[in-house]
């Protein structure tokens, strides 16, 4: 099945191994077909799969609770790192790595229960536009990879996201955005706890990072929950290329995909100098390894 | 959907509490209606959905291979536990609590890969037989459990099984016994860490625990691997209290189950004796509690 789907995407070398991909696996007769217990699909999300610039989403929702934060501790304006979340000083931020800020930004995600959390996610979602689009956040997935990924289900494919990101913070959007029930989510986790209301087990929430699943971790990740190798991956920076080498060498029939964001006109152009998730070696070895390389800007006829 | 589900479940107060629930979240009218992707069941998988007597499978398993590894490293023989292990000396394994014995099984699921670990286990249930019942392991589940699978999936039902044994033990058996994909089952995992071989990540499977799923901790791997609360949970032991509260306590419409054995002709009689994975507290308070106990005895017409 192609019909209707990926039209926002180019004719171009990259879509045809797309196509050609899900063809090979899915036709009985073919020497490639992958039974569907089996076409597992993992993606990023963070500049994969929705825009992560000038900063990730997750990091403007710190950036938005730590003004709400500070108007309970005033204090918290003069101590850096808050300092620069408060004062939404982009270029202060982007001095830290993805993992220390992700650390920072677990402090500020205060909710002492899931719940809690979530209503605090969620009333972002509702009340806030990117500073830099000016559209809702929910909007903020690649068009084309909404299209794929209605593609890849009408084909059978289990979808799993496999991100850097919080796992709690993610799950609040990612049925909405992109129908990926929260099982099926995978990320990074804060440290947790039972606590009893008379017989009632409550979970806790503790302000800090317990996994933070980048690199190696999203292989191990992968095992440990689903249990399976992935037949197609798709990233868009180092963090992504163990689970990219991985689909590759671990199944015969495979797609290993990589976003490069090289669309200053229509979103923004950027890869190695990207301090808070870099594409550096992932570009690198991508033509020796067999990692296909997408174009924002030549494979895909529309962004947003 | 009741027809042609449950034949092996007697028509008793149980069986009725189970199609009454089902009818009534289910009924797109019915006050207790409950969207598809909330309908989230958790099952145990020892003593719950399959037989735990003498010892568990996994146990059984560990003494097969403890005593291939004798074979190679003869010193074993004269060390406890091994020794236990390798004599079948059931009492003395007996003594052991439930964690332990896992950490001392955990050394001899040996494997370096998850693929080698797969190969030896399933080795294992192609040529073993249940020592007490003389079938196959394959056959260990019960039978009005499994039929209990089918007819909440017909429901719509997500099952997912969150137990206190080995996570990639299970899995080489639970999508064939139970028709659970792996992905949704949730154990106890081995420690792990990746290694390289040239440009492939490798997964190297470490000799121990690094998290027992056992109560408040499936509390807590069942909101990170699920991400949702469940509204059904059947357990057999103090292990499954927390998740049973947990389902009971967080949910509008809920049903917690717990089986008890008390079934000496077709099965076994135990309880609070059990080492292994005691039922005395659970039993205690169900009925205070809301949670309803299933006996094997007058419940279930057929066991296996």
């Amino acid at each position: 099945m192609t019909d209707n789907y990926l039209n926002s995407w180019n004719e171009t070398e990259i879509k045809k191994s797309i196509t050609d991909f899900v063809t090979k696996v899915t036709a009985e007769n073919s020497p490639g077909f992958i039974p569907v217990n089996e076409r597992i699909a993992v993606f990023d999300n963070d500049g994969t799969l929705w825009t992560e610039q000038p900063l990730q989403v997750e990091i403007f929702y710190a950036l938005y609770r730590m003004k709400i934060l500070s108007g309970k501790d005033p204090s918290l304006k003069n101590t850096q790192p808050f300092k620069a979340f408060i004062e939404e000083d982009i270029k202060t931020l982007s001095t830290f790595g993805k993992k220390e800020l992700l650390e920072i930004a677990f402090k500020s995600h205060d909710g002492k229960t899931p719940q809690e959390f979530y209503r605090n996610v969620k009333e972002f979602f509702e009340n806030s536009v990117h500073p830099k689009f000016k559209f809702s956040y929910y909007n903020c997935a690649y068009k084309p990879q909404l299209e794929l990924l209605d593609y890849l289900r009408a084909n059978g494919f289990k979808i799993f996201i496999v991100s850097g990101g919080g796992l709690e913070f993610m799950r609040v959007v990612t049925e909405k955005i992109y129908e990926i029930p929260n099982e099926r989510v995978i990320g990074s986790t804060t440290a947790t706890e039972v606590v009893y209301d008379g017989t009632k087990p409550v979970i806790n929430r503790l302000p800090q990072l317990s996994n933070f699943d980048d690199k190696e971790e999203k292989v191990l990740n992968i095992h440990h929950h689903i249990g399976g190798v992935p037949v197609l991956a798709f990233g868009n920076s180092d963090g992504d290329l163990s689970m990219l080498r991985y689909t590759l060498n671990s199944s015969e029939y495979n797609l290993a995909l990589l976003l490069h964001h090289d669309d200053a006109s229509r979103e923004v152009a950027y890869d190695k100098d990207f301090v808070l998730s870099p594409l550096n070696e992932a570009l690198k070895v991508s033509a020796a390894e067999g990692i296909r390389v997408v174009s924002m800007k030549n494979d895909w006829n529309e962004v947003f």
